[in-house]
């Protein structure tokens, strides 16, 4: 057997004391890519809590002016070797080169890390707050801690746990981040980490400021998140694991954030069909199909209220599913979920309208699937029928009329996102009246004529939602500088001296961090 | 067997159907105060989180115009009856009716629910964020389903579960409450329900708007904040029974915003002591002896370098704990708890300076009680030197040097508050810079020369902290707006049409809510 690959820790590559290797695998050939990755044991994990610890203190000294000088270096870095990372990424995931992971998602990967050393240097993101005659003062500030990040296979980029949207976020905020990398991409998360070692030391920032290890047992996963000097976790990923590592930080009073799962609701009112029906399809198909369904945001339900409208986009929906091309999914695990959801879908009633088999495209394959129920079966057991087939799937739910169709979005799960779409004209106006205050209450994204596909990294963004689409409704996962506030500890100073101070809390504002001053915002000194 | 007290659920005052009963007691006399109140079953419980959950829905179409003019209403209505509500609540709690309960905790009380009016009215506290390039729009709204509230024993009015700062933070964001009554006082509770209910219907809102059960056991505890209709959970009281109830929380994917215990460490740095020791040992006096030491935020630990200046400051110490009077303690729990806490201590090496004996008081009582011990000692067994005595009683530290005195600070559990005293003329400014970093990441608000109780209700107050003083160190139980965020949703609003928009998120902003468009804070339209 080859030697596995090095871990990083405090600051050093160096060999892992492994519990046991993995390989991944070209999803395309369903071959090893010839690389073997450690398997950490417990040791390793305490000493990369422990070295985050120190660093996280040290990290405090240079902020922010350190934080974002590597932010920014590593983002450069990045760019200077895309051309690797990208065919790395390819290999591991299947997912093409040009124009998905080269034009579109090393770029928003590179827009993130850049957005948050912005947002860093800004300061207004710990949102400053003072009460001129109270003497009290307060404001984020990093945790105490490093954060966890734990990556899902999806974006082997833009949500990787030593680069993605977890990342840029802990880091802004003044954090170290102790990467767990998504298996199905080790090889990627490597190439990425070699360059986040080398802005580190570029930036002067604690070694220990990122560290990286592959893989871990379920138990250790459970000690990493809960360790007594871990400060939180971010967590992208399936439900069942994510909810056995929240269960460890929660006992522990840890802070974790979690991206667990959505079907992402998409309501198609019958004005909207006649309105405009074949463009609305053709939207469904690309969001539901693009990157093989593998997005967090994927429509994976679509209500339509029962009649010839609902027919017709059942219709055209499928033939464009039948037409279009099978792609790869990222690895065997995703083909053969998408064989277990469709098969507990069916024997929940839900009937197959087109695909249904494994195979079809390149490798890892699984044919284009609709499926579709009534909302009377669905709302007799709303659980089975609202279980998430990660890729390209969905299920039509045909509701008897309106009041139906509300009554399935009040008994939605937590959802990242909900969609609505009427026609122009106004006939849909008293369904939508009706349906969108509860599926607005079940969501963390409520859009209009636009399918939910296309998260923008924008400060307005939600990428959350109730429980179990995130542990936390509060919360986004994208949209800097609001993903920050994850790693961060409301930190209040009463009556402490001036020039003890942090700078964004003294009288004088010569960076114009915008702060809330006696119930105002305001970019003006105290 | 008198009847019990009616429970009120769903608007209705009505007989309990009891899982069994209690009778407060006058902690003055240790008689029963003659009234009788239900402990409340799974039924009972189950009833009060679906009408909350209905009255969520309709709470949202009058807000905030209707729950600002149901806070004010009821603000107006305690003040009109506070003459009998002061003196159940001194009867049931033995705090003195006056200053304490009359001239200052019930004002708080009632200055609290006005603010949580005017904060939603104003609607800032929503955080209202435009990008006006993607369409997309967001702000925070009120969770769905009621809010559970347990409220604590020592602030009858201020932190009652049916009045208190977590109600008025639910109730301003646009959540009804389902009240759980401290068992200590619950005459009071009742009093305040009785004009909360009125007040409801004075506002028109929906009936479930406030709802209050006395008691239940744990696991019927446990079933309301877990259940899949509720919304959240606010809870202040001991530990033990919190965690709990987080346990519960937390396995359902329900936020719960906990605040436990904390012991407020103090240091006073030797420069401090040669200055104003005098006045310094007459502030920490006043701040453990008042309201008999039954704050969250009395100073439970007091850290001193070794020294002469150190044992003057505990000999002055002493000689005034030993002539104050001995107040009475909320119950006998207390009373008792106080014993074993104090025998706890000493098992794990402290040693009585003053006190540490049951009784001396009115009523309810323990003798006002110093303890000292070393630093090496305290880093041998943190833990047990941690254990919070809640009541009038502290613990020195005695540190051989700064190192020392900073390594305690690293070794605190997460408390709400941390105090350093040191001289203006700059002698102790090398300890304040070596002790201080530590201590504020282990705090939620660093005072300096300034004693922790007293917890002014101004928007920049952090009354949180790291766990365990808290669950989570993002936010915060007092402080308005801050705390009316734990009982809101990020919503999201992407394209949607703008005739849809919630008011906050419209071009036109007439209200001049403060929104931050485009990275900016502005009152203006859009």
């Amino acid at each position: 057997m080859p030697q596995p690959q090095p871990v990083l820790i405090a600051g050093e590559w160096r060999p892992s004391r492994a519990a046991g290797t993995f390989e991944p695998t070209n999803p395309r050939t369903r071959q090893a890519t010839g690389e073997t990755y450690p398997v950490s044991g417990p040791e390793e994990v305490t000493e990369a809590v422990e070295a985050a610890a120190a660093a996280s203190e040290a990290l405090q000294e240079s902020y922010p002016a350190g934080a974002a000088a590597f932010l920014e270096a590593f983002a450069g870095r990045i760019e200077a070797r895309s051309g690797e990372i990208v065919a790395m990424a390819e290999a591991e995931t299947g997912l093409p080169a040009a124009p998905r992971l080269a034009e579109i998602e090393l770029p928003r990967t590179t827009g993130q890390l850049r957005q948050a050393a912005a947002s860093a240097r800004a300061r207004s993101w710990s949102l400053p707050t003072i009460d001129t005659g109270s003497g009290i003062r307060s404001m984020y500030r990093a945790l105490e801690g490093g954060v966890a990040v734990f990556g899902p296979n999806n974006f082997p980029l833009a949500f990787n746990s030593v680069s993605g949207g977890d990342f840029a976020a802990a880091v802004g905020a003044g954090c170290p981040v102790i990467a767990k990398a998504n298996s199905s991409h080790p090889g990627t998360t490597r190439l990425l980490a070699e360059e986040a070692r080398a802005a580190v030391g570029e930036a002067g920032l604690p070694e220990a400021t990122v560290q990286l290890i592959y893989r871990t047992d379920h138990e250790v996963g459970k000690s990493l998140v809960s360790h007594a000097k871990i400060g939180a976790t971010g967590y992208t990923g399936s439900r069942s694991a994510g909810l056995a590592l929240k269960a460890a930080a929660d006992a522990a009073g840890k802070p974790i954030y979690l991206e667990l799962s959505s079907i992402n609701p998409v309501y198609v009112l019958p004005g909207a069909i006649r309105e405009r029906g074949a463009e609305i399809a053709e939207e469904f198909q690309t969001s539901c199909l693009m990157g093989t369904g593998q997005f967090c945001t994927n429509p994976g339900i679509v209500v339509l209220l029962a009649g010839d409208e609902a027919e017709g986009f059942i219709a055209r929906s499928a033939a464009g599913f039948d037409k279009a091309p099978v792609g790869t999914l990222l690895a065997a695990g995703v083909e053969s979920g998408m064989e277990a959801s469709v098969r507990t879908l069916q024997a929940a009633g839900a009937e197959l309208v087109t695909g249904g088999t494994t195979g079809g495209g390149t490798g890892y394959s699984y044919s284009n699937t609709l499926l579709r129920t009534t909302a009377e079966r669905f709302l007799d057991d709303p659980e089975a029928l609202q279980t998430e087939a990660f890729g390209n799937e969905s299920l039509f739910v045909v509701a008897g009329d309106v009041d139906e169709a509300a009554e399935v979005a009040r008994r939605l799960e937590g959802n990242l996102t909900g969609c609505i779409y009427s026609d122009t004209g106004g006939s849909d106006d008293d369904a939508y009246e009706r349906i969108a205050p509860a599926l607005r209450r079940r969501v963390g994204r409520l859009l209009n004529d636009k399918m939910p596909t296309g998260v923008a990294v924008v400060p307005s963004m939600n990428h959350g939602g109730p429980y179990p689409a995130t542990g936390h409704p509060g919360f986004t996962a994208v949209g800097i500088p609001a993903s920050m506030l994850r790693f961060a500890m409301l930190c209040c100073y009463d009556e402490v001296r001036p020039h003890r101070l942090p700078v964004e809390l003294r009288d004088e504002n010569p960076g114009g961090v915008w702060r809330l001053i006696d119930g105002d915002w305001t970019q003006a000194d105290a």
